[in-house]
């Protein structure tokens, strides 16, 4: 069987993380989420705090960078973005794996063993599970969920030649709202047998071709 | 077993409308697509090809209105959204079904039987399906490509409160580049599948709270 890689993007509060953790235990493999912050941190040198702000963050392009003493060379959210992407392709490299977050879905985009997943929610069912994750009240888990989508789709369009929550970025799209928690994970398994079996059958075809 | 309403939308050469054939044929249940238009032409009085037109173009909104003798009352396109609305209603209410287009994901957004799909593809893919299709060159396919999405998203973003093309506006998004026709349909019929096993449990769940 070859190697499954999936990678799980999402809009803030669709709960795209429990998702893709409860895809791993489901498929015995590992899911990067925190560990790859962890690894992009050891290998960057910079604190993990300052990963999480720096990989949601864009050097502004190059309007700012005429401004800046960053007009020769890379910024530092350039250079992150370059760890976490080397990250990301030695983690895949390893094997099977479920990588949460990071822009992983452009760094793997040349790889054929890679599905990528968005998870989105309903606007009220996204709100109660910031409230409940992050205890907010109702307008600060809003806002807070709007603010970081926001951060992440210009993190993502800056960075990547796609463009974040569109459904052509992706492999498969889903509505947790609708299929709830498991009913997401269950989903991107059946995808993933569906992909399997399709790789078979090619795999068939082509040898019986030679 | 409850009623199966899926509505197909889908990115201009994607395929969606040979993916709702198949998946009715599949499911054996009526899929519309053309039918839906002579539907619409019988109630509203107007020719198929004008509704084809009509329904892909917008009014112009508020600002066209002030400068038109449409400023009081509906326009041309108005009636047609209500009429095409309440035909999509109608059909879903006979029982299960797929439509094709005609915003009807947005007319059904109530009811609980229906299950929103979005088929994306690859670029290249897209322009080579429509290559074939319609046999134009290359660049006219790609410039027929681009213009009538344009227009689809204009008109949805328009009449619906929701973005076209945005993966959270449907419960289910496909790439028809990474799954192949057939595959689409194993996918979408794989989600109800799941979604009748869903809807099965929590009525059994519901019947035990009695």
């Amino acid at each position: 069987m070859s190697n499954r890689i999936i990678t799980i993007s999402r809009e803030f509060g669709s709960g795209g993380r429990t998702i893709g953790k409860k895809l791993g235990e489901k498929l015995g493999i590992p899911c990067y989420d925190a560990e790859l912050i962890r690894k992009i941190a050891e290998e960057s040198g910079y604190a993990e705090d300052f990963i999480v702000e720096k990989s949601e963050s864009t050097s502004g392009g190059w309007i700012s960078n005429l401004f800046t003493d960053r007009s020769i060379g890379q910024s530092t959210e350039d250079s992150i973005w370059l760890i976490q992407s080397k990250v990301i392709l030695e983690l895949a490299e390893k094997g099977s794996c479920v990588i949460v977050g990071r822009c992983a879905d452009y760094a793997l985009e040349d790889n054929p063993d890679m599905i990528s997943v968005f998870i989105t929610g309903d606007e009220e069912s996204k709100i109660q599970h910031i409230m409940e994750t992050y205890e907010y009240n109702y307008n600060n888990a809003k806002d807070y969920m709007q603010k970081t989508d926001k951060r992440r789709a210009n993190y993502y369009n800056y960075y990547a030649n796609k463009k974040w929550g569109a459904a052509s970025t992706y492999d498969l799209c889903l509505n947790r709202s609708k299929l709830g928690f498991d009913g997401c994970v269950e989903a991107i398994v059946d995808f993933i047998r569906l992909r399997q079996r399709q790789k078979k059958e090619e795999a068939k075809t082509s040898s019986e071709e030679k």
